[in-house]
């Protein structure tokens, strides 16, 4: 019984990333009813605001002429006990008769926390919770760290060569990874509402920071540029890619020479700007290479290192802020993969034990 | 048919890995002998000047009462034309009739180079080259280098952090990696003759340069020590642990200092170095870290790149001798393989394209 449960959540699961950056800052939900080990209709949570995934499901079923009544509702996150954008789902699986219903993880939200499992428990309904639950947690991390802190997730994205270097000695930092390595970036631009470069960057490549993929939300764009130099750049005559599409935010210590070109905050300080990016509803945030990234290291929830098959030798380091006088001092990652792309690969990696925190 | 020949050879494969560090400056070789669809015998070459793997396999089908008239013999090198160490295999193959011979690979040794071939399939044998082939040339790639160049096959083992460095600024390297990575070292002494380092290595860290595996021969330690530093250290009372086992050469601009004490030679170069080498039977050596990584790399016929979970920030570059202006001008690297090895990872590569060529 509990493999057909692991393998049903596992569709539920996959159905669930079919939401993923159209639906934040909500959970990526899915979910499967299943009767008479049969599956009888699937739902996702789509598109923020949106009908959710149970409800979604239940149409679905019906839609096909099936009765959900005594059927197993499998779903990636909680069902919800209150009413949001949405009616609670809770109330709906009750309505619904269904016999059982199967829950990866409980909803971290402070608003849910195990209340949808109770009232579907009192109402007798077989509840059963933690099934796939890592893989769960895992899915909605970026959720998970906006729910329970109003901080946004922050990843470190970078490029690397082999030797550790980001850019030659002049700021040249063309092609250290191919073709797939650049695809995968564009995959973790969709996972993340924003991006976050320097003003340097901004001024140097003019890159258009948006996701190219098929069927991907705008994003955000966020520049970190203290002294206002893309402002003053814009005012003497250039144009930037970045203004194309997407909203774009401005951190600097000078906001009034954005007026009329960008909405612009006067905080320039890595967590206060991380906090304002957490009010204005923004629950994550992909920071691209740049010096930017040593900065924001202390705070960074998970990094994505793309090396490329390259020695340069010499040149930009990427965590150059960073002193470590001792080996024992240096900040430790927890390596989560690696993935080969082509001539290029890809360590994905969180904060280990706490060093990163250390160094704050 | 085919798919028959490969699991032979596979296990061929195996069995001359069992010489590795032993048979050198000789090939690995393995051997099976196959009668009826059934094994009958199995050997490898064991160690330098001893039987060839043929003929042991040979050996151990009669000890067991097999009759090898008309059976096959799948053998990782093209069996030997001519009077060596060993009376010649490929006439001891004719002489005990065998019906058939499967070879992975044509021996590239000048004296061979299809020779073996020619004698056996004119005595009626039938023979096929090529099974498995392109594993039997990496499995043999020191050899292969060896034979047909005289200069031995280099490696270059780093352990750097996941920013690049090989040490922190005051030198200090301890514990980049972790305990697999350093087992992963152990294999890597045993698949070379000879372990190279700089004196700086030598005076900060006196390190053994042994093989701690079972069954693993003395290594030779070669040290460029252009100054004679570790002799001078010597004189001074000194001791290291590295003349503790094995032959140790020195490269230096005063041999004469090390009168005494240990083989020297008038030679700074690298190439002349590793020219010297070829000449004193040397087929292998793998260069560890430290800064002769870069005076070496242009050499170099495949990189082991350990990295371990942390950030430097700043610290020793082990490629900080390379000149690269421009991206399109830094030296490329072919990723054979990824491996975990615990909290840290193992980059294997060759040189790529020429490019490393092109730096020379």
């Amino acid at each position: 019984m509990m493999q057909e449960d692991e393998r049903f959540m596992w569709l539920a699961l996959e159905l669930a990333r079919k939401g993923e950056g159209w639906v934040s800052p909500n959970p990526m939900v899915g979910a499967v009813i299943v009767k008479d080990g049969k599956i009888i209709g699937v739902g996702w949570h789509q598109r923020f605001g949106e009908k959710h995934a149970e409800v979604v499901a239940i149409e679905d079923a019906k839609q096909k002429g099936h009765d959900v009544r005594g059927a197993t509702m499998y779903v990636t996150l909680e069902p919800c006990s209150y009413w949001g954008k949405q009616p609670p789902c809770a109330d709906r699986i009750i309505e619904e008769g269904f016999k059982r219903v199967v829950v990866a993880m409980e909803d971290p939200n402070p608003l849910v926390a195990g209340r949808g499992i109770e009232k579907m428990t009192k109402a007798g309904v077989e509840v059963e919770v933690g099934v796939l639950e890592e893989k769960a947690r895992k899915l909605n991390e970026i959720f998970i760290k906006y729910i329970t802190t109003k901080m946004p997730f922050v990843s470190i994205k970078l490029a690397l060569t082999l030797d550790g270097f980001i850019a030659t000695e002049n700021f040249s930092s063309q092609w250290i990874t191919g073709e797939k390595a650049r695809l995968k970036v564009q995959e973790l631009r969709r996972r993340h509402m924003a991006i976050m470069v320097g003003s340097g960057t901004v001024l140097a490549d003019d890159p258009r920071l948006n996701c190219r993929l098929e069927n991907c939300p705008e994003k955000v764009k966020v520049i970190l540029d203290r002294s206002a130099r893309v402002a003053e750049a814009i005012k003497a005559g250039k144009r930037f890619k970045l203004f194309e599409d997407g909203r774009v935010i401005f951190f600097t210590e000078r906001p009034e020479l954005f007026e009329g070109i960008a909405e612009a905050y006067r905080i320039t300080e890595p967590e206060e700007i991380l906090r304002k990016l957490g009010e204005l509803g923004i629950d994550s945030v992909l920071i691209e290479g740049g010096r930017i990234a040593c900065e924001f290291l202390a705070f960074a929830d998970k990094f994505y290192l793309f090396y490329g098959p390259k020695l340069f030798g010499n040149g930009i380091k990427p965590f150059e802020c960073l002193k470590v006088e001792s080996p024992n001092d240096a900040p430790m990652l927890e390596i989560e993969s690696l993935e080969r792309l082509g001539e290029s690969f890809l360590v994905t990696a969180y904060p280990g034990d706490g060093d990163v925190q250390r160094n704050r």
